[in-house]
């Protein structure tokens, strides 16, 4: 003890840096490691989650949910309408990402694109027309989870527009999402000018029909193989598709041509589309993903994360063992903006997309896409770093999902809502950054992290639904 | 000194392995450092590369011919047969790989898809009046380097093949390469039964015409950003082309697409065959690096590397400032093989390919294509090792192919003959291993290195041309 008194001070600080500070202005060595209280230092959650905690009843669930998860197989089985395809789509009704929300308390780029989705179904001539049946409350607004279905950025999806339909070939439920328009002024980051609307009339008429017959004729596609394939050609499958949507492209090409039944002017017209939108395949990884997830949802007990979720107003989680949201204020992005914009243009975290990273793709696949930070900002080893991050709060790796970059081990998979709101470490998110006003369109990408509250607000519900002993 | 003699021993020793062994044996610790003395203890070599080193003729040399391989720009600007396209075709000639080898010496593979070529030109109705043909020595035999072309493994071209024509806009030089047949047995693997030579004949009526066409219309094709793009995905543009030869699809198939002068069935059965063959973009990165190259050739005293080809029989170099051949044996290959097969079936090194090697691709980008080591063998960290290792023999590092995992600076490039000499380290190139005896086909895929006699003999020819101060 003699000894530890006399030596020079090199203290490490756990928690708040200020305590490190006192030392370091004396003359003292300290370093400061980032630490939290469990569940954000909130007592009820904090006791909560101690139930939790090695309970074995949740290890089971969760060992049953994550067998579930890996065991699905999601496969493009058919393009059809909203109206057609998914459940409860009759009237009026417009679908949008994250958890619930009300018109007056949407976002800018969401109320732009709910407008053109209704100008796009002919339900009134022009946006002041629009705005009049939204705000009369004429029209259903309801999220796009609550219908199987998922939709990047807005999310918007109204029941004329083409879906992809994805089934998992293990549990035979479907789940569906809505078409990549590409880039630029598109409806999903607000935009609804006439040739945002006539491009979305002619995926409708044109484009959606045609990969109809194209899906038909290749008789589905196994998704999982080609997402694990552009894993090994640098893409994440959230924010980088340019290897997938090729794959795709190949696919739905020698398809096309090897077919009697369809256009030629439509062919060339939707493979010439197709083969100009390097994110054309983000749309199918999500609905892989919510298809793989939906898979694991509803098992009692259970504290894997099933969804995230957000509107550009809440950041909204569902767990395995309850079907409800546990939101929390969406978070700011951060992370690269285009050329004339920055963080004060920035709408908050949007879209349904972080349901890639929910199946273990996406941020948490970074590793796999090195060069993906040339977007959403960083370095190659930070992006090694969120994966490796991603282990503490995840219940395995996935087999399916290999990074070549960590020796072919699988990607992390399976949030623990418990683990989460243990660690306070936050799954990380990469995301499209969106005008926070409507019709302006992307300004950025970059990275966001799910907020804690989320989780910790999860784990307290299920343990106030179940009993434990004395 | 009292202090040292006093110590346990703890060496370093330089060289010979077994030394350290002795200290081993008693106790002792030692750590083998690996080395060779310069130009392989040869004393006259080694007496030129000193000679040649610091000599500021040759930096001077080095520093024009390095700017040229930079400065490069391959455009692929046509398709033609070889008999069109290539210099000095005419008549009754078969263009083979690597340095110069005459019939008898050629190895198995080589002499079956010479044979093969015999048959594809309909100079012979069959394998024995093939066979009587060419050892009657009415077919010149000659490489494809020498026709400023280049050509995967036995590199055959004979005139009626349709060849790529790839222009470097900087130099306005061309080079020519042969078109990829796909994997299995292929006349490259020197397979040469009726399939493979109905394949060559559809690729010379169809395939060609109809390539011929589409780039045309595509108005030629910019090549070193689909390379650039393809490190970024997982590609090393010479054993993984998986992403380039997507890119290339997508290219040709949407200008295919927009054609009028294109009959549909041969756009369909030519963009089906491109679609089925992951190394299809090969043959383009090849004739790339031999624009790029050969744009750097021809500088008196420069000691870069231009060349690098094996015939199966003999490894062969060019060094820019001298218009030769230095060889040395070809050497085996150390990598996965096929069910079925192993070393003892493996045919020496053999191919063009290793021109992407020389141009900074390839092995030395290896570190972009980590999932290559499924196919070649080791480790992906042994994957970043090779391109970090290659920095100790090259001029530079190529600002056009960068590499993410390594932060984005550019792939070592620029070959020095000097520096390959004086250290040992030999430059490290991807390749397929062919089957020993001609019409069997590939058998595996590894690593191989080139001969360090090729460069010391290259160091001391040119110094025999210079006159030193003495």
């Amino acid at each position: 003890m003699a000894g530890l008194i006399s030596q020079d001070l090199n203290v490490v600080n756990i928690g708040l840096a200020s305590f490190g500070d006192v030392i370091r202005e004396k003359g003292g060595k300290a370093t400061d490691l980032q630490w939290q209280p469990p569940a954000g230092g909130n007592p009820k959650d904090a006791w909560n989650l101690a139930l939790l905690t090695g309970d074995p009843r949740i290890a089971e669930a969760n060992k049953l949910a994550y067998g579930r998860y890996l065991a699905a197989q999601p496969f493009l089985v058919g393009v059809k309408t909203a109206r057609e395809a998914l459940p409860d789509m009759d009237g009026r009704i417009i679908l949008h990402s994250g958890p619930p929300v009300t018109w007056e308390n949407m976002c800018g780029p969401q109320q732009g694109a709910v407008l053109g989705a209704v100008l796009f179904e002919g339900w009134a001539g022009d946006l002041d027309g629009a705005r009049r049946l939204v705000e009369a409350g004429s029209i259903r607004l309801e999220p796009c989870h609550h219908h199987r279905a998922v939709g990047p950025m807005a999310g918007i999806t109204s029941p004329s527009m083409p879906v992809w339909i994805v089934r998992d070939a293990t549990s035979g439920n479907e789940a569906y999402s809505n078409m990549n328009e590409g880039l630029g002024k598109v409806l999903r980051f607000g935009a609804n000018g006439p040739d945002v609307i006539a491009r979305l009339k002619w995926m409708a008429e044109t484009m959606g029909p045609t990969l109809a017959v194209i899906v038909e004729e290749m008789g589905g596609l196994d998704l999982k193989p080609i997402m694990a394939q552009a894993l090994h050609m640098g893409d994440e499958v959230h924010n980088r598709n340019a290897a997938a949507s090729s794959l795709l492209f190949r696919k739905l090409t020698t398809t096309a041509l090897a077919s009697k039944r369809l256009d030629a002017k439509a062919v060339a017209e939707t493979l010439t589309f197709v083969a100009g939108n390097d994110h054309f395949f983000l749309n199918l990884s999500m609905a892989a993903c919510k298809a793989m997830l939906d898979a694991a949802h509803g098992v009692p007990c259970s504290t894997l994360v099933t969804a995230m979720a957000r509107n550009g107003v809440e950041f909204g989680i569902k767990i395995s063992g309850l079907d409800r949201w546990f939101t929390a204020e969406a978070p700011f992005i951060e992370g690269l903006f285009f050329p004339g914009y920055g963080q004060a243009d920035a709408a908050r975290d949007l879209g349904d997309s972080a349901i890639t990273e929910t199946a273990g793709v996406g941020g948490f696949a970074m590793a796999a896409a090195p060069a993906i930070v040339q977007f959403v900002g960083g370095t190659p080893r930070d992006a090694l770093a969120n994966t490796l991050r991603m282990l503490n709060i995840t219940l395995g790796q996935n087999p399916a999902f290999t990074l070549p970059a960590l020796d072919f081990t699988g990607s992390p998979a399976g949030i623990d809502a418990r683990l989460v709101a243990d660690t306070g470490i936050q799954p990380v998110i990469n995301t499209g950054i969106a005008h926070r006003e409507a019709g302006i369109g992307q300004v950025g990408a970059g990275l966001t992290y799910a907020p804690l509250a989320c989780f910790s607000q999860a784990v307290s519900a299920l343990a106030e639904t179940m009993t434990f002993d004395a």
